[in-house]
């Protein structure tokens, strides 16, 4: 976390790189190189998508790669949105801080509290998911409760509970940049928690709206998630560098 | 979906196989090896469990050759509990699908619909966590809705609209054994659906109790499953064998 906080401080960014690799094995390599190393000196923090590595031959062995490329003062969020029983998720957290070295994940908290906690190790960042970017059709997330509130609320009330609850860790939120109501509801309900906003960009979230709704009111506690605007950039340090001016 | 009906049909059984491998790199590959055929006989389906692969050195390669070495008229449903967003899906299934040869795959309803979607191809096997088999404090899953049921109910309402609505796939739920009232109420609620359930053996669960809750009008609709009894046993066989006559 100090190390978030030292970074965030170091270059005032709450950009959050995106590493959603698309193209193919040999350009891809080159181009997660050169994404790094031009949107290095903008960003607060880099978060790679396990799918996008996954679904390559030698994914595991590129994502390990890609995360070494990243200079040592920023945190990597390995964006995995693991969910799983106590005994999995603890091979999940292996997998993210052992395997791979990253500084966090995101994760999903539809399993509750024990799938959240082996993840929430000292110093580790951990995203826990409260309102997504997406619009689906079913509601689930904005289903209202019978004791008030939504699903997207008890959920952001679990990681909220924890982040007290759990020394020298912490657990964030995920919130989408689409719903800028939402942001400004859970940034009521969660004043200290850090937020990682996705969904600026192609998805369609504006970022003057997420800035007024989600910041803390020390005016940090963002990072806002750019992933296919930075990677699609002919200059992807230059998106970068606009993105940055723009907090 | 033909495949694990033709299986079911075939010897008479709701055992599906989880693979959660323990133990050092190369204890690991010979146990994968022998558990597979001692309990192929009795298996309707096996279900490896991402994390433990994730979490070991050439874990995606050693995920490779573990579902190569099952006999190809069992179904493998790999165990990922994948919820992201629409174009992240589509990662997440060529890699359960394309990547590794796997004939299905859970997932996590959170982010809704188009989450699920993209693993809905023809034949494929999609299993939607509804009532998961652990018992987290926070009571997510359980929390009642202003409009009736509970987070868990809406979850499995959403799976069984893309059951009906998404032709040529086949969209279940998972739904843990540790609760058979909740697998009573879901089986009432989804009367058609497949269930796989976890949670039996290490976890607590009584088989005779999911039986009589969980089971179709017809006998069938469930998949038991099994891990660490198991692995855990001096003969995977028998273990298996056991299990197949309490049906």
């Amino acid at each position: 976390m100090q190390k978030l906080l030292d970074r965030v401080q170091a270059i005032d960014s709450l950009l959050c790189v995106g590493l959603d690799p698309v193209g193919d094995d040999a350009a891809v390599a080159q181009r997660l190189r050169e994404v790094i190393a031009q949107t290095a000196p903008y960003a607060a923090a880099f978060k790679p998508n396990l799918a996008f590595f996954l679904s390559r031959t030698d994914g595991v062995e590129l994502l390990k790669s890609t995360i070494s490329a990243v200079p040592d003062d920023i945190p990597v969020i390995l964006d995995g949105k693991f969910g799983d029983i106590a005994n999995t998720a603890d091979h999940y957290a292996r997998f993210a801080y052992d395997v791979l070295g990253a500084d966090g994940v995101t994760v999903n908290p539809y399993l509750g509290d024990d799938a959240i906690r082996p993840f929430a190790r000292p110093g580790k960042l951990v995203f826990s998911l409260a309102k997504t970017s997406n619009q689906p059709a079913h509601g689930l997330q904005d289903a209202a409760l019978a004791h008030g509130g939504t699903v997207a609320d008890c959920a952001a009330a679990i990681a909220r509970r924890l982040d007290e609850e759990i020394a020298d860790s912490t657990i964030g939120l995920v919130v989408g940049a689409t719903d800028p109501a939402a942001l400004a509801r859970l940034r009521a309900a969660c004043p200290r928690q850090w937020f990682l906003v996705p969904g600026i960009g192609a998805q369609g979230g504006d970022l003057a709206a997420v800035l007024a709704a989600g910041r803390r009111t020390d005016g940090r506690g963002l990072l806002i998630n750019a992933s296919r605007s930075i990677w699609e950039a002919a200059d992807a340090g230059a998106a970068a560098r606009v993105f940055q001016a723009q907090r």
